[in-house]
């Protein structure tokens, strides 16, 4: 079967062809001109090529489930139009956010449909698969949402533990990773067993990829195209190196990076970047995301079928290439 | 069959205690709150009961099919958290509305939230009816957004012809109702043309009910509670009596009225009234919701099965004792 395996880069051109091709009307424009701006926006639409590469592990031609596939990149969208409004971020992708370009009501409406529109792609899986597929959707559309509500209150408070952290970024991120491949392998008839392991496959990975990214916003490894080390410092974010000082350290250290966690100025930033060093919390942080990435290959392994694509990918992802 | 047919209280009992008994959980309380808060604030759930009367047509035990039929005012009330926002309307039903009571990012987010909620008491129909429920249902789902951004254009514009003002009505509040039956009807195994009639029954009720409402906001009848008459007209709304003076009218008397629509104060809306009234705008409204309505019944008296509960129904609904 290993032959009619496709590669992650024809997997990206199905994704972007649909995504270029989505039969979305022209009129009311107020609704669909900001729906079709963030889809074009980009992104590494890594969780429809996820869907693609998973249904391919089990059936030689994946893109008859291209639909499927394409609902879970435009249930991104959907989370990425909202939070952004939630966030009040003016920039996604180097580009206005859509409640900047257009304006608040705009932006919650054409989240709204791009929300329905996943669905509606969702509905054209294979009618027998619809039952589990359109299940397993709806728990992570759930999950997602709890997850931004756990993001948005640690915000506001500055007792967050390690699980807690954990299992906000598993919610936020990662269970969108688990369902994109389980719905893959849904649609092309996988084992339970299969699409299970998958979906742990997808979660480890998005929770490794997070802890990553929280590494590196606080020690930026190679050409950083100029953006400052410790932006999440700065902005006081609970982060993984965060919650694990707060959970390891002794009341009087907590303190004394409490004093400078969140204070703007190079001098507060440069105290905690030497306190996580000092204090082994980087190195702690390195282990767990290893630790994460190792549990996402061993649930791959499990697998019956021709892995080696999403191992590979996974590998990219891991090492920032993809 | 008829001596199985349940009344339109009892199916408003098991929509009570099916909303009462929705399973969310807990936490987070951010999220999961606002959306008990809007469920509980009551309505008259007609949505939810038309379901199960429509299935009742069909099916001795309606009750089978609770899930999908809470999906309609589990989605009523998604629409109406984030119509809410986007109107900035402080009230609902009397109380506050979520974005008030909480904040913005909690309103969007709960709103969503309600939305998946839908879709997950949707899956719940039989799974040999759904992919056709889901299409429905999807289909509804966009052209109810579709609804809101024409509302939201109209706003902004003089020009509103007729058959746009119905159009955006039909979007807006008529497919859902019209949706609620034929999801009944799916669930319930009835036939296409009976699926369509009770569509059409449901769709232009909807049209004949937000007409009269048109109709009754500038004309209250009998006890109003010391609600003011013309409230639409001082808001500036454009409603069907306002589409169809500008459109019947000639341009020297479409400016007199626009002289005077959408300004403060009792002369304003007293000159608009008497135009409405000797021009023979009044009439015309009046007309037409009874011609919506007559259409509504033909379709019901199409259906092959016992109607009688659905008909009493609508006579209800049109003369607001429901």
């Amino acid at each position: 079967m290993s032959s009619t395996l496709i590669s992650p880069a024809q997997a990206l051109e199905l994704v972007g062809e649909g995504l270029r091709t989505l039969p979305f009307p022209h009129a009311p424009e107020g609704l669909y001109d900001p729906a079709r701006y963030i889809l074009q926006l980009g992104g590494k639409r890594i969780r429809p090529s996820l869907t693609l590469l998973a249904a391919n592990i089990f059936d030689a031609d994946p893109a008859r489930f291209l639909q499927p596939a394409l609902a879970m990149e435009v249930f991104h969208n959907f989370t990425l139009v909202h939070d952004d409004i939630m966030d009040e971020a003016p920039l996604r992708r180097g580009a206005d956010t859509v409640h900047i370009k257009w304006d608040l009501p705009t932006a919650i409406l054409s989240g709204d449909l791009l929300l329905i529109e996943a669905y509606k792609l969702l509905g054209q899986a294979p009618a027998h698969t619809l039952p589990a597929v359109l299940q397993m959707f709806n728990r992570t559309a759930v999950e997602v949402c709890e997850g931004q509500q756990l993001d948005m209150d640690f915000e506001k408070q500055t007792d967050v533990t390690l699980a807690e952290y954990i299992e906000m970024v598993r919610l936020k991120t990662s269970v969108l990773l688990g369902c994109s491949l389980a719905t893959g392998a849904l649609c092309a008839g996988a084992s339970e067993a299969d699409t299970d392991a998958l979906y742990i496959f997808g979660e480890q990975l998005g929770i490794a990829f997070q802890i990553m990214d929280d590494v590196l916003d606080a020690f930026p490894e190679g050409d950083t195209f100029g953006k400052k080390a410790g932006g999440d410092i700065e902005r006081g974010k609970k982060t993984f190196l965060y919650a694990k000082a707060m959970e390891s350290m002794k009341a009087e250290d907590r303190d004394k990076l409490l004093s400078h966690y969140g204070k703007p100025g190079a001098g507060h930033v440069d105290f905690v970047l030497d306190f996580f060093i000092s204090n082994g919390i980087k190195n702690a942080a390195t282990q767990a995301m290893e630790a994460h990435f190792q549990r996402s290959l061993q649930a791959l392994g499990t697998v019956n079928g021709p892995t080696q694509v999403l191992h590979q990918l996974a590998q990219a992802v891991y090492e920032r290439t993809f």
